[in-house]
C-alpha cells in the first residue's frame, strides 16, 4: 500500500472481527515498529502480546472504572453521546499489545538524550505510529486504549518500575475502516485547518 | 512510495543540500502529519517553519553549548568518535521545523485524556513520525535535533508556557539516504533482535 494512502486511511479501530492475525503478518507489523528511529539508537521499546483472556478481563475492568470517572466530565446530550461511544475493543479483538519504553536501556547516558530525557518516550511513540501504519497496510486495525489506569496495568502485566507502559493497543481485523475518524464524523470535534496550525519563524506569526 | 519501503528507508539526516523544498511538497508533508490520530481528536500540534537565519544561528549556539556538555560523558576513543559525529544540520538545511504540543487545546477535559495526561504529547509524536515518513517518500530528509535546551528554544521562538516544543527538525533534500542508520553502521549500538523484544501476556515471558 502506498504511504500517503495508508496515512489517510489509518483509523482508530474499536470493532473487531474475531479471526486471528497470522504470525507472519504480526511479525511484519512488529518489524516495521522496530524500524523507527530512536534517540542514540536506544530502541527502548518492547511489545507484550496479550492474548490471555483472564488478563484481558481484568484490563477491561480497569477500563470500566476509568471510563465511569471520565463520563462525569459530561452532562446532558453530550453525556449521552459520550456514553454511546465504543472506546475500546479489549475483549473482541483477537490480540492486545502493550508497547513499553525502557527508560534505562543502553543507559544511564544515551547519545542525544541528556537535554530532553523524554526523547526515549518520543521514540517509542514513533515506533507505535509505524506499527499502526504497517497494520493498516496489512488490513489490520489498531485501537489505542488511553482510558486505563496505567499503573494498575503495569501491575497486571508485571512490568518493572523502570519500564513505562506507553500504549495499550487492541489489534485485529476490523469490521470496517471508516471514511473519516468517528469523532470527526459525529462532530465531536472538527478537523482544524492545516494552514492555521503553521507559523513562520516564531510562534503566532502567520504562514503565507 | 510503498509504506514498508518508506519505513525501512527512513533515516535521521544531518547532511543537506541547500535547494529549497517547493511549497507544494512541504504542504503535502505537513498534511500527512496533520492526519495522525490524536487523543479525543485534539490535534494538539503546530508547525513553526524556521527559515530566518539569525534565529537559526542562535539555535545553533544552543546546540553547541549542550553538545559540549554531552561530550563530557565520553572518554578516550569513544569521545573522539562522539566528537566526530555530525548531530545536526541546523544551518545547512534550507528549513527547520519546530513541532509543538498545545497542552490545553480543546481542554481542560479532552475525551480519552483524563487517565494519561501525556497522551497529547504521544499524539504529537505520532504526527512527527507521519511527517518523517511523508518526507522520505518525497525524497526529503529530516533530522531530529534532541541536543538542545528546549526551554531556551521556547524563548527564542516565543512559544507560550502552555505549549511544549516536542521536536526541532532540520528538513531538506539530503546528500544521501544511508543504507543503515549511522549509529548502526559505526557500531555505536547494535540493532536489537526483534524477537527478544516481544513477550507473551506478561513482561519477561518468552514469545514463541
Amino acid at each position: 500500500m502506498e504511504l500517503f494512502e495508508t496515512i489517510y486511511k489509518r483509523r482508530d479501530i474499536r470493532k473487531f472481527r474475531s479471526d486471528p492475525i497470522p504470525s507472519k503478518v504480526l511479525l511484519k507489523i512488529l518489524g516495521a515498529a522496530h524500524q523507527a528511529g530512536s534517540v542514540g539508537f536506544m530502541q527502548p521499546w518492547n511489545f507484550i502480546l496479550v492474548g490471555d483472556l483472564s488478563i484481558r478481563l481484568k484490563i477491561k475492568e480497569l477500563f470500566e472504572v476509568e471510563n465511569a470517572k471520565a463520563s462525569e466530565n459530561y452532562f446532558g446530550e453530550r453525556k449521552q453521546l459520550y456514553q454511546s461511544l465504543k472506546l475500546e475493543g479489549i475483549l473482541e479483538a483477537p490480540l492486545n499489545i502493550c508497547v513499553t519504553c525502557d527508560r534505562m536501556r543502553k543507559g544511564p547516558h544515551v547519545l542525544g538524550r541528556s537535554s530532553v530525557i523524554d526523547t526515549d518516550i518520543y521514540s517509542t511513540c514513533c515506533s507505535i505510529q509505524n506499527l499502526w501504519l504497517a497494520a493498516r497496510a496489512e488490513g489490520v486495525g489498531v485501537g489505542w486504549v488511553s482510558i486505563l489506569n496505567y499503573d494498575a496495568l503495569r501491575k497486571l502485566l508485571m512490568i518493572p518500575e523502570n519500564i513505562l507502559p506507553v500504549a495499550y493497543l487492541c489489534v485485529g481485523y476490523p469490521v470496517e475502516f471508516r471514511e473519516q475518524p468517528l469523532l470527526e464524523e459525529i462532530h465531536w470535534e472538527d478537523r482544524l485547518d492545516l494552514r492555521s496550525l503553521i507559523y513562520s519563524d516564531i510562534w503566532g506569526k502567520e504562514f503565507c
